[in-house]
């Protein structure tokens, strides 16, 4: 196979002067660089990528790490980011790390190695340790469905707090005011405790009793989660109408467990969840939800990462907006 | 930063020893091979990892093609993988195609620029283009739940048409005659048209009477094209009492039109699905389907991998063996 040296060989030019045409810079003459690519294409020269890589600084290709692929929350993401990559020649590669964080450091290895010229992080926590290293690298990173309150990098998310307000408001302008709540782990600083804020929130603007036993959290956001926090909730809250699960899978846990319960959805109770996945159009009754538009949300961090990578700068937040989906899991009662 | 030259002056041996040293090769002694770890350390030098692909042949790195991310079928499967790959110190990178195959071979040079040591198809044909390329840089090649007739590529899957044939005749055996199939693509030589002919097996050779139309098809196997197909059959084959369903996905859109009708399943209908998603136990009632074992076929894929990238000899395909899961959408008959 050619290699750079043949091509240099060949068109009596130093390898330096081909690398610096195939890299687009400056210092040839037009004739030389015409005569440099004939003899590429005489010999069926390809540069090598990583070859490549160690030349110029860039290989079109950005890395995202995702925390656990069973979630059915970062596909639509994914595609988002791959809409606006590919628009401009940029590979994405996936990287599934462990909920844990356990993987993290050895991904992050990896695409330094593999020379991404940029990493959006999706759906986790940005430690310290994380930041660190991609700030001694200088590798461009945007949280995507995350944040950090400390660190300086961009983040795209929906607010939290302000979804969770409305999909509560939303419950108790059908008429509802024995609204419970069925919540992901508090510890969660960004899915977890910003949902509950806003579900008190909108209980206390709108002057609806509230009490802590109203919300029962689940260890994380699954269907099992929600299937048994929903059933402690509503043993200690029988008079309970309607119930703001924190996410899809946990609203499907409430449906099903309902319905072994005998407890009809929505005449008897209703439930809006929060995400808007594809489940969510599957259930029965189909669900209403909060949706969070994830592939827009993919699409902003891919040209926000793009927008890095290519000027240098840091750009702003960007907040996208939520809306609630109706769909028949919530009932209008006076 | 030190750089692998640095590291050879220092030490006052040459750069390829410096080299054979750091990719464990023959041709130094041992006092060298000391005195150049001292000297990398003493430096801080990092083999960079893109200028070790040069040198070494091995990136501990293997690549997985998926073709449309929004499948919820693979995730397991990367899983699988990812377990078999991490354990042996493998990173995965997994690279999202569309399911028209218009993004793979674009995804395949990437792959190749990064210089994977082996490369995981799923769920996709392995056109003769694709094969071609691997075939000709000489990356090892599984294909995981997929298949090539001609070409001499391992694979590890599910026996589609025997499944096919034990759903069918697990229904039966539930005292059903009249028995309608949703399918999907006939064109999908993988998934679509084994499935259909082990259930036509299933028929005939439990003598239940049998016709064309008691098979509709969908343009793949989503939930809107199960509601879709299920609509069409159940018109033109009212006196049905039990459908196989090609997908889970089908099944939860068969599960929801019938609700719409006011179908009971499974007390007028039963249902059996295929693949046994997470979904499937989050529907309403419960699916009984056919499971793939996905985690193991995952892993079983991986360790192909690994053990073609050790070896280089080109492993059995494996068959893996599916199950019958019992939930509550199929209801015994006389």
């Amino acid at each position: 196979m050619a290699t750079i040296k043949d091509v240099a060989k060949k068109a009596n030019v130093s390898i330096a002067t081909v690398s610096r045409i195939l890299n687009h810079k400056e210092g040839y003459t037009e004739e030389t660089r015409k005569k440099v690519l004939q003899t590429i294409e005489e010999l069926g020269y390809h540069p090598n990528g990583v070859a490549r890589g160690l030349i110029s600084k860039r290989t079109n290709t950005i890395g995202v790490l995702v925390p656990s692929i069973s979630s059915m929350i970062v596909s639509e993401m994914v595609s988002g980011i791959e809409n606006v990559a590919h628009q401009t020649g940029t590979s994405v590669i996936v990287c599934h790390t462990e909920s844990n964080g356990k993987k993290t450091m050895q991904y992050l290895h990896l695409l330094k190695e593999k020379q991404v010229d940029g990493i959006i992080f999706t759906s986790e926590i940005l430690k310290n340790e994380y930041y660190e290293f991609l700030n001694k690298f200088n590798i461009p990173v945007v949280l995507l469905s995350s944040e950090s309150i400390n660190l300086p990098v961009p983040h795209v998310k929906v607010d939290d707090r302000l979804a969770a307000y409305h999909a509560t408001e939303y419950l108790i302008k059908q008429g509802h005011s024995k609204i419970g709540m069925v919540s992901g782990n508090r510890q969660d600083m960004i899915a977890g405790l910003p949902r509950i804020e806003g579900f008190k929130m909108a209980m206390e603007m709108n002057q609806v009793p509230l009490s802590e036993s109203l919300i029962v959290s689940g260890r994380g956001f699954s269907f099992k989660d929600g299937s048994e926090a929903f059933e402690k909730l509503i043993s200690a809250h029988p008079e309970l109408t309607a119930v703001f699960a924190a996410s899809d899978e946990m609203a499907l846990g409430i449906i099903s467990k309902a319905h072994k319960m005998n407890i009809d959805i929505p005449g008897r109770l209703s439930v809006i969840g929060y995400d808007n996945l594809a489940i969510s159009e599957m259930s029965i009754p189909p669900l209403t939800t909060v949706a969070q538009p994830m592939l827009k949300m993919g699409e902003s961090a891919g040209e926000m990462i793009m927008n890095m990578i290519n000027t240098g700068t840091v750009p702003e937040n960007c907040i996208v907006s939520h809306k609630i989906v109706e769909r028949e899991s919530v009932k209008k009662i006076n």
